[in-house]
């Protein structure tokens, strides 16, 4: 058995996708509609804004393009209790009357420490440790607490303000030939490492979160892209395909892309409108 | 033909996966949602109880995370009739007009017994006794009743406490190069011994439920998984992923993740809350 | 071209899946559903109890463990324009307004000829007959005949009294390496001869009705299992998939297991039951 | 790059497959179905009678067997538009409020060319002609114009009035390995060649009409079997299975299998009959 | 790592597909269905017409030929967020009440650069510049300017006024053996050119416009083919099928084929009419 390389998690993570019930919104009267939005915005916006850092817990929403959905919610929270609470309390809302469930995805921001699993491995072999002893496990988990507390600002993120959000999840690949997880560490460390290079080359235009889902949803990671420009999206993921981890590796779910939906906005949207009216003089 | 590895099985295993249709709920009265939940409640409490050892026979629920479901009830019977008439008994309740069955999973607790099959086999062939001879099935059949008065305990398990479940169903690999049912019996035994070691370091964490569904439901197995804590999923199936057995031979269907919910807090879930409010001094 | 076994074909056969609409049951009147209830009794009793010998042409009712239905019909008749009358004759009862139709299963009874093709082939070509000239066809057409006749009560069976149906569909594979269909008659002989022998041991407790579908339906095969305990269908079909022909070429769709439900039962199943109220004194 | 053989293209074919709403049809009156029925045979009756030769241009109808529709229509028509009316002609009918779209499929017929292309293209080589040339061209056409003339029939085919319709759309296998459309042209002829030599001995029990579909929707080809006996569908295709070209090179999609239903009888069908009442004395 | 080919990027393009509910639609009264009529064509026309060069950002309807959608909607704009806009515009009318929405694709006009990638590397190689330094993206950044500016119009394409358009998506193959993106940048080069020149021999009968969707819908390439006859679409797309690169490396999606519909016969088509009835003298 290959190692497995370390990993640290932080913020729980739930995206909601809905289709948006125009037709029954449209038979609502001016007043009512103002009443579910009051309603809806009330839940939201402590959501949105979070409670700063350590632990942002933001949530944000996103204009879908396509029929995939119309709307996407992202949250950040501490747990999953959290995440399902807040489902249940959007349940409880007018406005989810209007909101038809299409997708979702459950997972947990993760970072992969390929690099200094492998320095740690090899630090604790030439110690004498065994792996999986009390003495190795000890020393793993102060790895992980000091990696963690370092990185406790990519772990519990807030979210972007960028203008655009494309959301996929995606695989490494089991094949009965390129099969990810019999490849021997030293090689998969190489490959992310090459494949990191291509993102820190767009570090000015995208900004990324990783989520882990094996164990919790039905792929194993989940990727958040936020950018000003959504060709962005496609030219960084048409660059990653030619690399290796990603040409032999990758499998690759639906891909949602969205439009910054601020609640402040959430009005105009409910009226149709991106954007909102142009201000009186 | 390789040999094939006894199993034991146990109870018979239902998973049901609802969506909960919160709108039609909401438009309920108080009155009449009391009424639906005391009906519901008085079919669910003693099956929630169970029957207590040897054969507790009992069901659980789960607040889902995520569209896949909202609902999820965990039943464990003595016969797959027993399972059938739950299903009919919930269908006459009330409360099963706003359950939407979006999934559900057959199956039976079992116990796969590799070591004990090869050293079965092993002793019968010193025997001279060739399989499948009446002598030979008779000493089997004698093999068979005593682990599963061994393992009564685990055969018919009680459902675990823990806050979380993941709940899902996978397969072994049956591809044009990659085949585990033409692997030789000794090296399945050895990758499952591996693969043993792993889940025994995470014994303090996670319990877990296999159950089969060969000739039962659309895959192979179904694995229930209960934790205090989701990441630990997420930790464990991601270390299986790397040993041989996994990286190699399974394939996994879908994941379900939820909260425990006991009977006592069903009134504050279908008021949309994970957890009583907080009693008044 | 690898020669083709001979098959004989028997009763036309049709699955049909129904979930119960059992809200809309519900809000029935006691009188009503009896109505409802005598009028499906009356197209249903006959074809349960069916013609008898030589030709049952029985249909029987199943109570599905599970989502993927709640009902199953299985009907055996002489001709697929019967059984479209049937399905016709359905649909104009009352009781259809609360079957939801979600899967059906079209095929024939099916016994593959492996051994005597492949004598009979031998033997033809001895006698220095070319195949598919009028001689040669003509010789098969008696084979075929004579086995048709004696096999009559296997080519159009009664429906077996057993508890508990296991149905579902099979291919054999097609694969880029794997492919049934290029393997030479004489090893694809050997290995239905050695799965039979496995079916053979479980003969005292399951039986089996093979259909085949190729041309009528989207798998190749249907298969019905009838038994008296459900483990059976799982030990059976685990110990098969070990076999040479179910390792290598057998690929499975989904599989529905059931509670026979008769006729005289239904009322009670309709009321939520699958046995009836214990006679009162 | 694989020489190409030609192909021949006739009649634009439309399959619509509907599931038939028969509980909203029952609550009909009498005379409001007829009304119905009177409308709906206005528009199909001189579909169904067509234009006679050369151009047939009829429309058919089966009665389904099985979940997957109820009702089948096949329309061939001179164009595409053509076809695109008739949708839009019987989304006009009071009867279409019934009818539930399942599936659907469009293709034109067509003929391949294998022999007369592999000789065409020799011929022009000799010639010294460079493919794509405009002399080359122009020899192309006079050769598909004369093909297309002495073909005109089974390009513009009346439909059968067998008894039994199988309809299946069917790829050409592109794999990794093995792939139809990578094979040396001679190779593609004499399968295509041992292919039809199975068709031709059940010409007298099948009527054969292949449809090309590249480009139209979503397989290569679509088929259509017409016959008195279904059993033969069912032989033909197995038989065919272990054919060189289908057991390596072919990939099925769905099969439909239905009545024939004349117009004539649509009033017995929608009253739950396939045959007509017997006549009174 | 192969190298990555330069792409351009022109407009953002939305494929709308819908199924019309014709049954609720008839319900309406003349009167009601001319103000909802005139209501989407106050929104459409301007979309109709668009903008001329040098970014037209046209719309375009389609009547489309079996059961996957009825109407398709095809949008060309410079922003995602115009494209989001529309969307919601379209929600807002009434005649949305009437529009199901079934499929949507999301995706930017773009031109590989194939051969000139292949040059500007060799350049850039031969000045001695490294990849990805800043002196190497200023180059490229110049490169990607010029040809941008001189492919302007093909970038920003109006809508051809063809009588049929063939829409699908499609992937580049990434099989475990067969797989594109490991492929060196020579060979595709080389695939593509002898790919393109397929197109240019159809070039009088089909416009193409290719759209890249890596990172913004489920497929990696978009393809609309526009003609005055869909055969062509058949003819082109099969000669294609035997290239190397789509032999081996293409994967294709779900296809629709449509007759254009000009606003100015929306009217007949909701009426049910592709064609406007003959003008009366």
């Amino acid at each position: 058995m290959s190692p497995v390389p370390l990993t640290l998690e932080g913020s729980s993570v739930l995206h909601q996708i809905f289709r948006f019930r125009w037709i029954a919104w449209r038979q609502l009267s001016l007043p009512e509609r103002e009443r579910v939005i009051d309603e809806a915005v009330e839940l939201l916006e402590s959501a949105e804004e979070g409670n700063g850092p350590p632990r942002p817990s933001q949530s944000a929403l996103y204009s879908l393009i396509g029929h995939k959905g119309d709307l996407m919610m992202v949250h950040f929270r501490d747990t999953f209790e959290d995440l399902n609470q807040f489902e249940l309390d959007l349940a409880q809302t007018d406005l989810y009357e209007y909101l038809e469930p299409t997708h979702s995805y459950v997972s947990v921001v993760e970072l992969g420490l390929y690099e200094s699993s492998a320095k740690t491995y090899a630090a604790l072999a030439e110690k004498g440790l065994e792996p999986f002893t009390p003495a190795w496990d000890i020393e793993i988990k102060e790895v992980l607490a000091r990696q963690s507390a370092a990185m406790a600002p990519r772990l519990y993120p807030a979210i972007p303000e960028s203008k655009y959000l494309c959301f996929y999840p995606m695989d490494r690949r089991r094949g009965e030939q390129v099969n990810w997880y019999s490849v021997p560490m030293q090689d998969r460390q190489r490959m992310m490492h090459e494949h990191g290079l291509i993102g820190r080359r767009y570090a000015d235009e995208v900004r990324q979160i990783i989520s882990g889902s094996i164990g919790l949803d039905d792929w194993e990671w989940g990727v958040d892209l936020f950018a000003e420009d959504p060709v962005v999206f496609k030219k960084l993921i048409y660059e990653m395909r030619f690399d290796e981890v990603s040409a032999q590796y990758a499998l690759f779910g639906k891909f949602y892309v969205g439009v910054r939906l601020k609640l402040s906005g959430l009005h105009h949207w409910l009226a149709g409108s991106l954007k909102p009216p142009p201000a009186r003089i």
